[in-house]
Formats: structure tokens, C-alpha cells, sequence
């Protein structure tokens, strides 16, 4: 368990800069550290805000799990990463980035390190990434000044969110790469972050495919928009 | 959208058997009918029960969907169920009936033709498969006898759930072979019942694992002696 703040009422977008940077430090000491730990295959990042998304304790906090084999989610995304690079020698995701960039409607932030957007085919409503624009699969080798920038994204985007979603509970999960993988060329760790609106029912649970009522295009218009 | 009932205040387990069985008899009705357009790959029926299982709608009513693809979920299903019968020149779901058969201890209800268990590696707690005990890898080949002995155990462990779990909110989903199949000797269709006592949230969503507090022996106990 990550605790994020000394102070009981703050969520981690109401903290300052400052201390949301700590709490990426800790994401990344913690991270560096487990790896010593042959035992250990991945390291899992998440958080859960709010009583819908499963969070059992109000105090702020994240939750960073070493496990010892690599979790079916993360498997099948390495495969469908690989698949792509086999095809066409470029990561899928430095593609996404630059293809977003250009596109500009699913955009909702940008600094100098990172692209914050609405993803194309987003599972849910409001779902929304945050992405390094330079190439890097594993999380824990990130720069002093990108923890800056991560943080400022990652506080501006939950605070939009807040203002956007009325506070509603969202999960957010750091994609990285297995701990057993050195620097891959086809992999590109990423925050996910989903809010939660809907339900997931019958039909996601029959099929694995998920029905989202909201655009990404139009989410990311409210997002961008949004006066924070 | 199939409507269950004409009564707008009864749910499923509170109809008459009889009544189920025509429901039953729509779910297989509809499949075979359906099963003619060859642009369809799959039938998918599902059940959502209360709000947070889903349901928009109050009147209780079942949902199937044609799809034109063989969905993620079902391909996965498909896949390991292959592999096990490559292995071992048998079907997993009929090792999974003599072994929980011989076992006892996961077993809810029984009659001739179908078993009601909770099951060995159950991703959430009161999870409850209603399978039928003669291998067929196809619903919609189910035969009168057995359509009767479905409605019995699907009216009987519905109301066991409502009697146990205080009328929880549910999902019910018909795993079925893909149009496309033949008869399959690998597959073995049935119903899975999962009642929404937990949330799924960061670790669920990041690794494809679940965490599952309630035992399936302790499950299954409490249901088969809730007195109906």
C-alpha cells in the first residue's frame, strides 16, 4: 500500500505537485527495489478512488503488488504489441502517439513528455491514457524531469475529471513491462485511467468486448474544455 | 429482449416451472431460428438481474444478442478446452461433472440431467454453474425431458440465491459452441451464474485475475441447505 498524503481528506489531485511526484518516486522505489527479487515476474500499479471502483479504505492511497508470473491481461497485451511490430517494425504505440498528435480530436493534454487523450477505441466512457511520447517499455527507468510532467498530468487530469464526472470513482492502472524483460522495442509502459459510469453486465462478461455510450472524441472535447 | 413473464412484479425464480421452460424454450427457439442467417457466428443469451448487475430495465426479461464474430471470451473458452481434450482425449467439462459428482462437497443440487455446483477455482464468491451431465456441445439440441429438469435447477438455485444472499443483483450467462461448430466433442455448453458481491477493480482489471473471498465448498454448503 502506497499512502499518498499525510492528510486524511485530500484525494491525490488535490495534493500539490510536489507530493504527487513523491508518489510516482514511490512507484518507482518500490518498483526498483521488488525487481532485486528473482521471484518476482511483474509488478502491478493500480488505484482505486472511490467505493464503485473498490477502494475499502478512504485514506488516499495506491496499491503496488509483486507477482510471481506474468498476469493473462499483461500477457495478452506484450502479444498484440509484438504482433504489430512484427508487421510493421514500429511500436503501436509510438504509432498511437504520433497518430493522436495529429489528429488533435482525441488530445486532451500535452506537456513536453507526455500525451494525455481519449484513446480511439476506448472500452469506456471517459476512459483516458496517459502516454511518455518517447519510446520506453519499462516504467522504473523514467527521468527526473518526466516524474515532473507525469505528475503535472496526472494531477491535471484527474482534476478535470473531478470537475468533468462530478467525483465520480475511477480505477487507474500503470502498464509496464514484465520484470524479466530488459528495454523491449515493441512494448511502451502507460497509465490507464477509467472512471467509472457504467456497469459492466452480461454482454462484457460473455464476450470480452465492452459497449461505450460516450465518443471518445466527445470526451476528450469535455475534458480539454473543462476549467480547472 | 426476451420478456419472461406477462407479470411486471414477478422475477424469474418466482414463476411457475412451467413458465421458465417456455423461457428456456425462447432461448432455444430463438437460437435455432437465428442459427439460419449465416451472417451470424454466435448467440450469446445473458441474464442481468437488478441494477447492479445492469438492468435498465425493471420487468424481468433475459437478452440475446447474434453476433457476426465469435466473440474474445467464448475463442478463449474454446481454446482451452481444445487443449485439454488434445492432452487428454477427453472433455473437460465431463472430468469436471464426475469429478465434482464423485467429490460432493462443491454440489448444490442435482437431478437426472443437469448438476448445480459451485466451482473448484470460482472467480467470484456464490459463482454457480448449472451443466448438463450427458455430454453436448450445443444448447439448441436440448431435449424436452432435459428442458424441464433445466427449468428445475434454474428455478431452485435462483431462489436459494435470494433465500442466502438477501436477493443480490446477478448475472447469468449460456456458454455455447460457436454456430459455425458442429457437434464438439471438446466443448460442453452450461450456465454460469455470477452474483455481484464484489467489485472488480485495479487488480481484476490489471492482471485478468480474480479475488475471491468466500471458498466454493463454503459457497455451495450454504445453498444447498437454504431451506426453499
Amino acid at each position: 500500500i502506497i499512502i499518498e498524503s499525510t492528510d486524511h481528506d485530500k484525494t491525490l489531485p488535490e495534493l500539490e505537485r510536489k507530493n504527487v511526484e513523491d508518489v510516482i518516486w514511490a512507484y518507482r522505489d518500490r518498483t526498483v527495489d521488488l525487481k532485486r527479487d528473482s521471484r518476482f515476474e511483474y509488478i502491478l500499479i493500480f488505484k482505486n478512488q472511490g467505493r464503485a471502483a473498490g477502494a475499502s479504505l478512504t485514506h488516499s492511497h495506491s496499491q503496488l503488488i509483486a507477482l510471481p508470473i506474468v498476469p493473462k491481461a499483461v500477457k495478452e497485451e506484450m502479444a498484440g504489441a509484438q504482433h504489430y511490430y512484427d508487421n510493421k517494425e514500429r511500436c503501436i504505440y509510438c504509432d498511437i502517439v504520433r497518430q493522436e498528435v495529429e489528429a488533435v480530436t482525441r488530445v486532451i493534454t500535452e506537456n513536453e513528455d507526455f500525451l494525455v487523450f481519449a484513446p480511439f477505441a476506448s472500452r469506456f466512457p471517459f476512459e483516458t491514457w496517459i502516454i511518455p511520447k518517447k519510446h520506453d517499455s519499462a516504467f522504473e527507468d523514467i527521468q527526473k524531469h518526466e516524474v515532473t510532467h507525469l505528475a503535472c498530468c496526472l494531477k491535471g487530469i484527474l482534476t478535470r475529471m473531478n470537475k468533468v464526472l462530478n467525483y465520480a470513482p475511477y480505477n487507474y492502472i500503470l502498464h509496464n513491462s514484465p520484470l524479466t524483460t530488459s528495454s523491449l522495442s515493441y512494448y511502451h509502459w502507460h497509465i490507464e485511467i477509467m472512471p467509472i459510469l457504467t456497469r459492466v453486465a452480461g454482454f462484457e462478461w460473455g464476450t470480452g468486448f465492452y459497449i461505450n455510450p460516450t465518443p471518445p472524441e466527445e470526451a476528450a472535447k469535455f475534458l480539454r474544455e473543462a476549467e480547472i
